[in-house]
């Protein structure tokens, strides 16, 4: 049977699975991060348990060399994560078995099943805006993913500080200057003390987060003009707080350009706890079309 | 002789021109930019002289629908501008001679005359930002106009006032909010009571307008990851800006990402005052490539 594989790469676990033809599951792992060869060795121990894998898609966690025109094209880039600067992720697969992978930014991966699988048509355009421990964006620009000198780093936009906060930031790139530096699962817990799950729905916690996260939608409308933004990522599991960013936006953006209804614009993920590895069997599959 | 026409549609005048197969401008006129109909009556008597026009690239003031499958393609959408609001500007041009025309907006021209005369390689990225009476963008990813629901209008991203700035903004949408309403030509005028033009070099105006023009590079540095961000209009026309912008750029965006060599990256226009019609030429001339 032909199967599919799935390796969704993230700071604290990596997720690995395998579907079959018609994308249904058939296996699920999940295991803790550690440096590049040690966490290779178990990936790569778990995939071969499988003998037809025919393709497989990777969500790796940033920031990674993507542009195949590089010379080191598949690697992961400078980090602070230890034992993963310069790892060649992609060079460790092909010496594995030598089939045609996906490589794209954990975000990318969960855009893509949105993407696919969410309410978004084919040649649209999409922002994923993910906010949990850090907060990052894939982009899909009429049916590609948006890459230039590198991949996005969207979380970082400059952001108007809200006059109710004075909290001194999260990013230790750019203080409380950026979107991840104020808006930030982290960055909310260390402002009011307790974490973003914790605190009550009337606290101004919310109209501080809305604020800038509806400060990200007017900067993505009018730099992109996507068609949907979704929102995904733990903070978002908050209910009221897109209905607080839907307001924020209208009242920051004055209808100055024409949008969809900011009801099908500004939406919560669609695909869940599954959006990575299933983003990353849609972007296998696409590049086995590609290599047939 | 096969000849190209050129129309830069701007608020206050249209420039017409045609060149030869080399590019080479043959004749070039400026009219006052009047109603869609007057306008356009102007236009048509100027290419009515000249009997083998191939194809016409147009690079229009927006808003404008540039999208193929709306019904409204090829018009004007709705603008303050008198006489314009829904004219059906390609409606009106093909009625005349049903050539190929490349329809887009002003600055996609101008950065589209950038792309293929300046410094940027085939299938990089680039943002061409304008700063003059208004502030717009023109964005090329991987060789392609960046366009989703409709084009971009990233003069209106959201900006952090400075702190020793308190002028109450020019965007008539977005007041102090916008890059717009903040650092174009106009806010810099009634701000400072002097012109850009005249206001001296060492004024601490153009500290302020460089840390927004930072901000705004730092932006889509981190949306867009372009190759160049080019800056044109009449504001940058001040030779120590530039200098300036790259220092507030380095100051704010800390080393976050890998970027081209500042020098190399924030950059001033190099095809001076004809981009707009060397842009249009070049696009006609894609056009009728793409049609043969
Ligand atoms: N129901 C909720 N309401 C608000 N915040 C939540 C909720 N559930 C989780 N969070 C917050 O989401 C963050 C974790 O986001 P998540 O995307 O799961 O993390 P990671 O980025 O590590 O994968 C934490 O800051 C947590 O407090
Ligand atoms: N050398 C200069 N230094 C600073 N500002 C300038 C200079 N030359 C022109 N400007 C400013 O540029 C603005 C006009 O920009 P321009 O792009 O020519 O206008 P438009 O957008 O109407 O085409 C005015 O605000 C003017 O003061
Ligand atoms: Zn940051
Ligand atoms: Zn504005």
């Amino acid at each position: 049977m032909a199967l599919l594989g799935a390796i969704e790469g993230g700071g604290t676990k990596f997720v690995l699975a395998v579907c079959d033809e018609d994308m249904k599951i058939v296996d699920r792992q999940s295991i803790p991060t550690e440096d590049g060869e040690k966490t290779l060795d178990a990936v790569i121990a778990y995939f071969d348990q499988f003998e037809d894998i025919k393709a497989v898609g990777i969500a790796m966690f940033g920031p990674i060399d993507i542009n195949p025109e590089s010379k080191t094209y598949g690697r992961v880039l400078d980090t602070p994560k230890r034992g993963w600067s310069g790892y060649d992720f992609m060079g460790r697969m092909k010496a594995w078995r030598d089939i045609p992978y996906y490589w794209t930014t954990d975000v990318n991966g969960a855009a893509w099943a949105e993407y696919k699988t969410g309410a978004v048509k084919e040649n649209q355009s999409m922002v994923y805006l993910t906010i949990g421990t850090g907060v990052g964006a894939g982009i899909i620009n009429r049916g590609h993913f948006l890459a230039g000198y590198g991949h996005p780093e969207a979380g970082h936009i400059m952001i108007q500080k809200h006059p109710k906060d004075d909290y001194q930031g999260h990013c230790p790139f750019h203080q409380d200057h950026c979107l991840e530096g104020l808006a930030s699962g982290p960055a909310m817990a260390e402002r009011w003390d307790m974490t973003a799950k914790e605190l009550p729905d009337d606290h101004i916690a919310w109209e501080i987060e809305a604020d800038y996260l509806a400060q990200a939608a007017v900067d993505f409308t009018v730099i992109l003009r996507p068609d949907k933004i979704i929102f995904g990522g733990g903070v978002p599991h908050r209910e009221n707080l897109l209905p607080m960013v839907r307001k924020a936006f209208a009242d920051k953006f004055r209808n100055y350009l024409a949008t969809p209804d900011f009801e099908d614009y500004i939406v919560p993920v669609s695909t869940g706890d599954n959006a990575g590895i299933i983003g990353c069997f849609y972007l296998a599959q696409a590049k086995l079309a590609e290599e047939e």
